[in-house]
């Protein structure tokens, strides 16, 4: 699934091209932010609705005189050359550009929710809008590396799951074997921070009226729930019942999901977890009796989840992640990893092993 | 109830003498800050552990000029001549001290978990404790208003619920009536802002540890559940499973809950609602489709709720309410207005009708 | 300068009838709050630009169930029922308007950069914009009470000063007669909360972007440089050279100001201003060796003061203040109250004596 | 100043062996964090006071999987193995270690105010302490990077200073050449996140109680002052004298400096900053007209400056770092690289040139 030329590059240990298209939003800073350090990539093009010819470190002050990368339109050439292009655009952008990228042999990431849902019925009804591209839909790969990993390996057009989706897919996911629910229904309740809402201005998003206070929103309909309802029923081999809630609370960035179901009593959880999850870099199962906070993953790409169970009551699951990260830009830098033969955590400072000869 | 030196007192239209047992803590405060302004209450002695002799507000500088009161001990005798102690005081005071005021005809208002539960034994297991005053917890009064308000005018001896309890018990009520909910099952999850951990100094509660985080707490036995459980399976006439995880966020105050449970798919839960409580001056059911901020109810009694229903799914309701208020000084305000003959709301800044004359 | 109606109404103990104009901003926000706990006002109509016809507190959800005021267009006759105008309008409003109200001896507090500058020609180049009542700049009323009490009384058209001249003026005052600075220079550092900037949305007001972080604005020419020079040159009798910086914080509200001047070693700073201000209800000067908090006066109409000198050093003067309160809001009714023979301190929440009798 | 065991290891490539006294606190949290990724180090020993034998990564839990190194005591002899032991810890700590690690040829890095005063009166008065090694003190090398560089090359003790100093001499250091500033005089306000208060609990540094509020606090003997002021006047060649006041903003991290002073008005300031600082990798002078946000230099080594003038008024320099940063483990890490050979910006992920072959 790798063209001549990205061969022949990978071979001469060239960097990967890398193309950011939404390059001034939240989740654009931080792939940019991650990329411009990430071993094995250069970063080739950024664009930008609104500030194109400026440079990418006057709108990032704190990437430091990286001065030699200007934002380009969406259209310009430049993104032609590139091996891999991300796109955290707002709905409606990428489905219009992806077929003339893939039949470049450019490969695509979609962070965007226009590839999110393969029902299209559900997906216009959500949106308000027709999608242009349909038939690109069923050969979309789902892009959560933990439960998808091979197919992700050679996907050309790969979709990259929203933050909401990710932890509640992770959260539940040792669960999803046939006799370790007892009930086909599952509480999500998501607190996220403001960068959730994207870089979209609003009263309620200023600091003098979201700090200090607390609220849900998209209480009737909120994004991820038909998406992760989907994956999850689909895994699980039955339809679950998922009523997910997202709140923001007045965090810049972080999610926080506390999942509640009803388990088999005699399952231990924390064992149950800590096996599954034993060879993933990015999940980590903490150990019995904590709780994760969403500061211990502020700009990384882990996940932490802690399953609990209340005295004689309902077995509860905890998933912090940060939204930017392994909900966006970190994880579509996995992704990107899997899919050019890199190593999965490059570019994501993960300090899993011990590179310089630490031994227990 | 009221002693004679009471009524004389209320009958020469003379303010309720009110003192505060634990005046330096979150909910000392605002106790404080409200009875000073009470219309027809007088502040008549604070006590504190560690500032015994120094001026109320230089404890709390935002109180200004009230130079007059000074901080004195629980033991101090000018308690007695108090018409009723509210003690917002740390577990296993109240117990020792509420025989001796009760025998002076002197009313009390229980803060504090120590008349919190009715059942000894979990009480026991709960706090690692003695009760050293078991006879007395049958004839202590629950101080919700909204569900026990004859009791109240009449109480002696009163527990105020905490702030957990208040919203879920609020939020649930209109639901407790048979054949409404289709499952004896609740979830509750909590998000509190940092001032319902009480003025107790942890590495976790500095501001540069708790800023742009959030966690769960208590995960395994929250101190709210039992008590909550309790009152809303006795109110339904049938055991609730209750689930309730407590969070915190970066908020100084504030408490919102997200009450999940299954419910009859014909009722308007709006209209139930908004029928419900159209008496209360503190429960607000918000507009059809609102969600409640906890920063609306800031510094005020007001609980607001609002239920939803989740596309194809669960019922879902939103309670905010200030954990420091409706959940503590407030209420304990609203049950001292009501246990002496004063109007609710007294003292309590409600603007529910229009004392000027204004109409539609 | 009371009309006769005016007059026929105080002497019957009726309410002053008080427009706001501008009232969904955060100042008046705050207007509406205070005023409609006001004993002697009745808040009569309240202006918006966007949102005639809603009720108040569907915009303010704080200020519970007060259904019976709905927003106007500031052209709506009702306006001119009442004997008070407040303006917490845009740049360049209530120039067009001051006049007619004045003519039918509608009183007009103008909280807004309109006539906060005598001088027409700074105030063109600051503002790029035409003045269109000139003629009634000089007779304006500088509404700072602590400095111009009686002017105040008689005011028919008053300009309450900004937050920033309101917190160096009271800082400083007290130096202000001869001999005490020892140079003509000030410096003026101020830190402001969110709220400061308006209710103007920008992507740097939001709170994923303002929060966990400080910034300097409007660093070449601050707004309240100028006026602030101009009022506290002529008080001291010559000029001062005032340098004057501003600076953003994550605050919702509040102002901190910390002066620094060079000031005669002999002076007792601290006996001086306590001395100055023994009067003053709203100026608190703090004990010796205290440092004010914008907590502290978070909501109330108190300036908190405390002198310092540094070991060897320049003076050092402390002051905070909520910008919206002492800085706009309630100052306004702090002068209101005065041009309408009220109690300064009315509808204002000062409990600087015992009004139930508490001695000492 | 290399020893023999220290030179082999430089020429096979070896990572330099650090130790770090003083782990648990912010600073040291920040030195793991960055030394954890450092290219040529290998962080050898962590201590700590409370946390001996527990795992570095159960106290940063955002070090993920970093399982191989345990607290040891600060008397532990795996110290001995290092080559250079950076010391964040308690006043009084390092002047009684220094001595026996340097006589081991151990180079020292001091975090602490222990060696950061020259005049021994001055420490005593400020400290109240007496100083252990007060020998070791003529000889401690001033370890700012900017100002000393060939000294710091040959350091076996070095001081590397506090943040307050680094930013008000970085921010004044362009001007110090004589006839530059008109006055010896420079006021420098001073605003830092709570971390600057070191991991310390009080009251006063709880969420609840420091969120929305800012004060000054060490108003009249601030512990930067002396320093800096000392540091300052002998590079101008006379005594200026300094006014400090620092303040608490509710920021986690960061430091926020404005200077005041007088300067020639013939002076380019943004022309002399620029050419003054151009090769200086961490000091960035921003582009005319901008000011230094403290978010954009959140965990990085860069120290943002911005020189302005107030029309027809004084200099105002605006400087942010980041306290834990550039204030004090990146210096000590840029220090470090400086002292062992290594490029000065090595694991302090610099992008300052482009590494991947980026041309304009």
């Amino acid at each position: 699934m790798v063209t001549a030329a990205q061969l022949l590059r990978r071979i001469g240990g060239l960097p990967v091209k890398v193309g950011v298209a939404g390059g001034t939003g939240y989740v654009g800073a931080e792939l940019v932010r991650l990329l411009a350090e990430h071993p094995h990539v250069r970063l080739h093009a950024v664009t930008s609705g609104g500030s194109i010819g400026k440079c990418v470190n006057e709108h990032y002050p704190y990437i430091p005189k990286y001065l030699n990368l200007r934002f380009v339109d969406i259209d310009d050439p430049v993104l032609l050359e590139c091996d891999v292009v991300i796109f955290s655009t707002p709905l409606g952008t990428i489905m219009r550009y992806a077929r003339s990228f893939l039949e470049r042999g450019i490969r695509v990431i979609d962070l965007s929710p226009d590839f999110s849902l393969e029902n299209q019925e559900v997906w216009k009804s959500r949106f308000a809008l027709e999608h242009s591209s349909p038939e690109l839909i069923p050969s979309t790969i789902f892009g959560l590396p933990e439960i998808n990993r091979a197919a992700i390996k050679k996907a050309l057009l790969l979709n990259s799951p929203s933050s909401y989706s990710t932890a509640i897919i992770l959260g539940v996911l040792p669960l999803l074997a046939p006799g370790k629910m007892k009930e086909e229904s599952l509480v999500a309740d998501i607190v996220v921070g403001m960068t959730a809402h994207g870089r979209v201005m609003s009263h309620t998003a200023m600091f003098a009226e979201h700090s200090d206070t607390m609220q849900a929103f998209d209480v009737d309909f909120p994004l991820a729930r038909t998406e992760t309802e989907s994956v999850i029923s689909r895994i699980h081999g039955k339809r679950i019942e998922l009523t997910c809630i997202p709140h923001s609370a007045p965090l810049i960035t972080g999610l926080h999901a506390t999942l509640y179901l009803k388990v088999d009593p005699e399952i231990d959880l924390f064992k149950l977890y800590k096996e599954f999850y034993r060879k993933e870099i990015f999940v980590e199962v903490l150990p019995a009796g904590c709780v994760p906070e969403t500061r211990n993953v502020r700009g990384s790409n882990y996940c932490k989840i802690a399953p609990h169970r209340q005295k004689d009551g309902a077995a509860v699951i905890l998933v912090a992640l940060d939204n930017l990260i392994k909900g966006a830009a970190g994880q579509a830098i996995q992704n990107l990893n899997i899919m050019f033969g890199l190593n999965e955590s490059d570019g994501l400072h993960a300090i899993d092993t011990d590179p310089k000869g630490h031994t227990a």
